[in-house]
């Protein structure tokens, strides 16, 4: 298994392409992924009860289990607009079907941005018309652009996988920023492969990915309208996906997964620092993930992580109000190797040296419970300045 | 009922005074209350797994259900500190019993500030010492000020209620600052009155009282390890809280310690905005209130604000992942008297005048579910660079 350049088009009999067709201004904002053959399809959407129209969309066309092609604006969330947002999102299914001649039902559709405005249906649709020419299998990263919204680097990754059975391809693209919270929030990702995977394996697959990489980051404790992870096999690549190579996909499937989820929280909006909150010794895995996902959401701690400042108090604080069993004289904190907690009380002398740790960009934060043998993850960022700047300036 | 000037020491029979003992540097960082007779007592503590020891031993104290005074610092929380934190906490009790010559039991003792740090004992003794010399009737203020952390104001409130049995009055104090969310989260309220009140009624009443007002505020959705709320009712004023007065006293309290509640959220760490979320039609008064605090604590709303953003999306999105039961298609959301979302869809041209009252200091968001008659509140304010600043560079 090795990583190649590339995304979404990195797997053969995949072509993709983006536009800027007048949602936004002057960039890219409409993309669409194609596979040249009928592939299977998974998906996994947004928890929030607010859904936006592409979501309800998608998640029904996404249970017949095939797809050609994906469509996907930034700029406008089509979320709470109601029957005509839910119009516009077929709409955005049919032109797509008709400019490529492809069945409705071979057509997936996302969208992400400002929620609660109607899209601008004829730029976008003028936009899938141009799209016909724009297509191609080097289109991926133009794809990968077109679905950025306060994204500040394009995200997408791919690898080449080598079985006795032949070679094969799994590629990946993302969009992420602001609002991130376990539980899939804004945030696309598209996953695309050339090996042939049976649907019902390529969903649990997905789900158990997404469980172990999107689920497991918070940027800012949100939940979004619009969140949607695909994922799209098209057996171009002759191999089959059972045994050796269907447990090499599972891997580099969970690998793509965590390595845009990674890419997400490092840009995170304003996020400056990537910290892993690592707990263990919780009662159960489901409690250590309650722990992790305090912590990790705190502002307290994000602030203090901004300020690289070993302030264990507030991480002791956030644990304890997780609603997860916690008994403080049994707590130890580790920033990165560094113990600043032994058994509930700070470790005299080991500011110095934790913060050390926190200056570098990427570190761990581990929280022992000392309780039982439940552990679980979340990866978070810092809570900084521009956080602020782009929220309280985003829309208006 | 009048409100009067003063605090605390407005009631007949308090005395108070606040001392720079040298926890923090030249500011009043230590206070005692006094009555100089016998007071019946009730407290309301942290919900956080992670108690300080002040809370720790106050609480065990109050459940004599009398007491005389109320020792409290502020600039270290004497929490996460293990044994020794235990023995200062004890020593502050005795220190003060000593030097007052009261009972040990009579003693109450209050912590705000820096986790994990031991308290500077010698210097603490010396200022309980040279408080004997300090605490008056007028003394009021100065304990305001000596419990102070990041608040940038003095936190004090008093009402003469007039009955016909007599006057009696009510005073409070309070701290509040960053960190503050319903349950209870860093902050110390202490409200005394001259009205005589038996201990098992002052508890439940003022459980009542803040219940409405300390547990309805958020400032960042953090819950502290140090929060108390102490009442001391000393009948000093001879009258008797039965009948009329006591239904005065309720109304009274419930009023102190709703005033002291929203002076902690104007005074929020970096807040311009005091915003009141108010949920109606939810199945049921919990399902409001799990909605209303997921509105109030969503960074994207509260950025919103502050950048005086009618973005209403947000705050469909933030109710939707509540976890309490909603349609989107039924939501209406109104911004001060202005609906800015009617069956789940924006309100054509509504966002202009929406904008007009998010510019005043102090509004109501009200969202209406439309499913059922429960109904919640939350004050919240607003996330600013100030708050980033603040907590990024509170410790080291």
């Amino acid at each position: 298994m090795r990583k190649m350049e590339g995304g979404v088009t990195a797997p053969r009999g995949f072509m993709a392409g983006g536009t800027a067709c007048g949602i936004k201004r002057d960039t890219l904002d409409l993309g669409l992924l194609l596979s040249e053959r009928e592939a299977t399809s998974a998906g996994v959407f947004t928890t929030n009860m607010v859904k936006a129209a592409p979501v309800m969309v998608t998640s029904q066309q996404i249970s017949k289990g095939r797809a050609r092609a994906v469509v996907a604006n930034s700029g406008n969330a089509n979320a709470c607009t109601g029957d005509r947002g839910m119009a516009h999102a077929w709409d955005m299914v049919r032109e797509t079907a008709r400019v490529f001649n492809l069945s409705d039902e071979d057509v997936l559709v996302c969208s992400t941005g400002v929620i609660g405005e109607q899209l601008p249906m004829s730029a976008v649709k003028g936009g899938i018309e141009s799209l016909a020419a724009l297509v191609s299998p080097d289109g991926g990263r133009d794809f990968a652009r077109a679905i950025m919204t306060t994204d500040t680097m394009v995200k997408e990754v791919a690898f080449e996988v080598e079985t006795s059975k032949g070679t094969f391809h799994v590629g990946g693209a993302a969009k992420g920023a602001g609002m991130i919270q376990p539980h899939m929030a804004t945030m696309l990702a598209f996953i695309t492969t050339d090996l042939e995977v049976n649907r019902s394996v390529l969903q649990t697959l997905l789900e158990e990915a997404v469980e172990k990489s999107f689920n497991r980051i918070s940027v800012d404790g949100e939940t979004s309208t619009n969140d949607t992870v695909l994922a799209l096999a098209n057996g171009a690549s002759g191999v089959k996906g059972e045994g050796e190579g269907l447990g090499l996909f599972q891997e580099v499937l969970e690998r793509i997964c965590r390595i845009l989820a990674l890419m997400m929280v490092r840009d995170g909006e304003g996020a400056t620092k990537l910290v892993k909150i690592e707990v263990k010794g919780a009662l159960s895995d489901e409690e250590a993930q309650k722990t992790a996902r305090k912590v990790a959401n705190s502002l307290l701690v994000k602030t203090a992580l901004y300020g690289e400042d070993p302030n264990w108090g507030r991480m002791m604080a956030a644990a304890g109000s997780a609603g997860s069993c916690m008994e403080p004289s049994r707590m130890n904190i580790w920033i990165g190797d560094v113990q600043v907690v032994q058994g509930g009380v700070g470790v005299e002398g080991a500011e110095k040296k934790a913060h050390g740790v926190m200056r570098q960009r990427e570190y761990t934060i581990t929280l022992d419970l000392g309780l039982g043998s439940g552990t679980n993850w979340i990866w978070t960022c810092d809570l900084t300045y521009d956080y602020i700047r782009i929220n309280a300036e985003y829309k208006t």
